[in-house]
């Protein structure tokens, strides 16, 4: 049993070394978008041609970046999605629903204050949590059948 | 050729009157979320139970409207994603990545302010509106292969 | 928005009616499996030949009535499933799990005594619940928005 | 070729040992629930937080497990869902209906007593059998086309 | 609940209108392939041009034919095979496996003495009989769930 | 049986209509792309907004388009693409390709001289034929099973 | 690119292997049913327990193989279906029609005689051959692009 | 992270060296149709028998490409199509539609004369570029997160 997880959303903390370290030794890959906002942001312009409209500029980068987040998505035997304090994270939640739709298991993390506002989101999941502590305490439940030591 | 298209995302104007409104004759059919925001709230509860936990409230009422949302979801030939001024609105950003996983075609209707925040789900979409009016005429177009009169 | 709702499970108790009752003028249509127990039992050899061994007589039985559980769980928008107080009722979980991996919403009836022991099938479903009625005010909110008068 | 196999249900003898001792040398990979009961029935809450409701306890656990469980059975090339004598079982049962619904062939084991209450599920089946010796005896056939020595 | 029924196989007796007879009244649409043997063999070309190589002949006729027959397996609710006398009827058996692939319950017709060399192609059905007469009894069995007065 | 056939391509002949009047009285819907080429053409930027740059231009407008026809492809029973004597036509061999994946039949109609360059699109086809009145032919004979009069 | 061929039908002489050592050094791995005809005949009853009655007998046989037999189409990316000189064969052409369902690509090998009443097979298949020197040429063409030195 | 890449269409000039030159190192396997055209054109016949009518000579072969370049696309995690100054390469075209039906994320290779009679291809693409070069560094952005230096 070897599983690929597609860590997905919240980009600004390092929550997927955290969760990526608490998993060493189990045979688990991970997967990401690309995490570095700008070159996110400008990869469209940047390979094919400056867009004068800000519209289009942005089009040709979400478009692009769609080939590695879908085919990651797809690829996954599991989705974690995470909502962060900042911006409106609409991209995260499309994410959710994409995973959903396809049949994956998806697992949200996210603070309570967000709970009423995710509870869409939430309810398409087979675990909330909060901490990425806890992603990884699921992730060694699932793989080996342990529970987290108290 | 008849279509029936799901009208997803904000509920608090009466956007769906206007496209059906603008639409009256097209071989069109419109299905929509419940767009009672209290009864849509609290339906787990008032019918299964109440909890003392205000998450497993939540989780009761969004479960129960998901047997609706995912069924109509399925069954359009068009989703039309709104989203408004207030809220996170992550529902909506979930219903279009859940349609769009599906092969769905989407029309996503926003202000211009939110583009970038939006910009990967208007990469899905085959169209981006700001207006109700916009959506409707592209569904004359769709139907009828006319074009609105300038 | 029209949607066929397969009753599955328990036999023995007239719950499919209490549910087409209350749900009376709603655009719904209900599909069930053969409710008569001898005819689900006998209906292989009645119609194909007697079988001196009981495994291949259940066989024929259950096969021939297996195409009209399974075409009826794919052609439907919503599966209620109802375990009821006897028998192991192992059919009932099968049907629920046929209709979780087609992606079908799902409903769950049953007393509270065999919460625990059905918690896997609990976890696929939209909605636990204990009564008929509660079923019914369930697809009454689905298809009207509105909740049950209190 | 080489196939994964799922071992499915009852949790409470080393039915699995026997039948991946018997199966030593054949190209077939062996998956399976958590099988230490008490970590399965408390994963949710240990990892989650503590729920007063024994549903909701409930519930946290059984999406938790449900990702390995959905999983194991999707990337499975077979499924074995053995009955014991023990419990209820729906989960077992549950499990065979999914199986079913993704089209992967299905072997369930059970005592001669269940095979009325179980027809449903044996209809299903490509083989029932009742030992796991038999088990063991089919994966080598399949796997080498050579018949047990008798 | 309304069903197309796919009969597919035998074209030299007239046992699809035995069983068309004996349904009529259930709510069961019936479909067939071309029936008149020597419009199915010529139908390629006598509309695309002749052929002198009798490969090609045939071939335009299978290719043309396939679109009713692919066509009518993938809308019918339950196929219906039968092998007759005569001939190697090799399309009903590829029928057969068709129809068995896209997860549609099937009902295979054929006398005792073709038994051995069928047992694959029974292996894949719900029921095998013999007579028109048993697959109308099954119609109406799985219409209607009543037995056929013996 | 009651067909849905698109039929693609071509848009400056009545090709259409010549089918349409050859196959009245048939159980057979015709459905098409906007065939008023200027209408197609600026589609997008009529509903959308002007866009300085060509491509923009083009780019709303096939992908508004683009909702009408993979609908109707993916709704239709057959599909029927015709390549004409002018322009280069790659959308309708885009359509061919989109609908042989999805598994439609496809007739496909074009000069002899076209043949080697649509090698690949004629091997994908169920049928290629030169005219309209072949291509009404042919469904007179999937409909009825009567062929042409000679 | 690597290829997983699976050699249905004929099992009485060595084409299977005709064809391996045509195809040595080839990124080609070849799956096969179980051709000991004897062994396949009666696996089912020699694992399960005898039946008196030979068509259980049979059945229990042919749905132990369809686990091999029918995963084995599945997971091959080119079927190769050769029609002998004796026997039914249904079981071949039922492969035929179930790998052509599932989108597989097909080989047909027969000799001359059989063309016609193998119509409908080679209809669905992408190339018919006659023996395996053919199929193996094809093979060393699609995998590297050489055609066979005359 | 490893993707497989085919590489559509254009098979008169050595871009799909470049593209694999400029990609050395990366995680990615590029796939090809055979690009050596005499062999294209004649692998039907050259293995499978003369045919004295150019399209069955045509037909033979671009039924026994079609193996490869199916196979090919399905198993793609990518597919960028070239359309070159020559020919109609209405295959290209059609290789486009059939892989975006599929869902695979698709770039598109063109000259800006193209630009208007590809719109349609265009608008499913996620990117469209001129040259190898700029497909090379989407691919380097897609699997490193990089974006080319300036």
């Amino acid at each position: 049993m070897h599983w690929t997880v597609y860590l997905s959303g919240e980009i600004h903390t390092n929550w997927r070394d955290e969760i990526a370290a608490a998993c060493e030794g189990l045979p688990v890959s991970f997967t990401a978008p690309v995490t570095d906002h700008a070159a996110s942001d400008d990869c469209g312009v940047a390979i094919l041609g400056e867009e004068p409209n800000k519209f289009w500029h942005d089009h040709k980068g979400a478009k692009l970046n769609a080939i590695r987040t879908r085919n990651a998505i797809e690829a996954a035997d599991l989705v974690v999605v995470r909502f962060g304090e900042k911006y409106r994270q609409w991209n995260a939640a499309f994410d959710a629903g994409y995973a959903h739709a396809l049949g994956k298991p998806l697992i949200v993390m996210h603070n309570a204050e967000h709970a009423h506002a995710l509870k869409e989101v939430d309810a398409a999941a087979n675990a909330t949590c909060e901490t990425p502590r806890q992603a990884a305490q699921m992730l060694q439940y699932l793989m080996t059948g342990a529970l987290p030591e108290s």
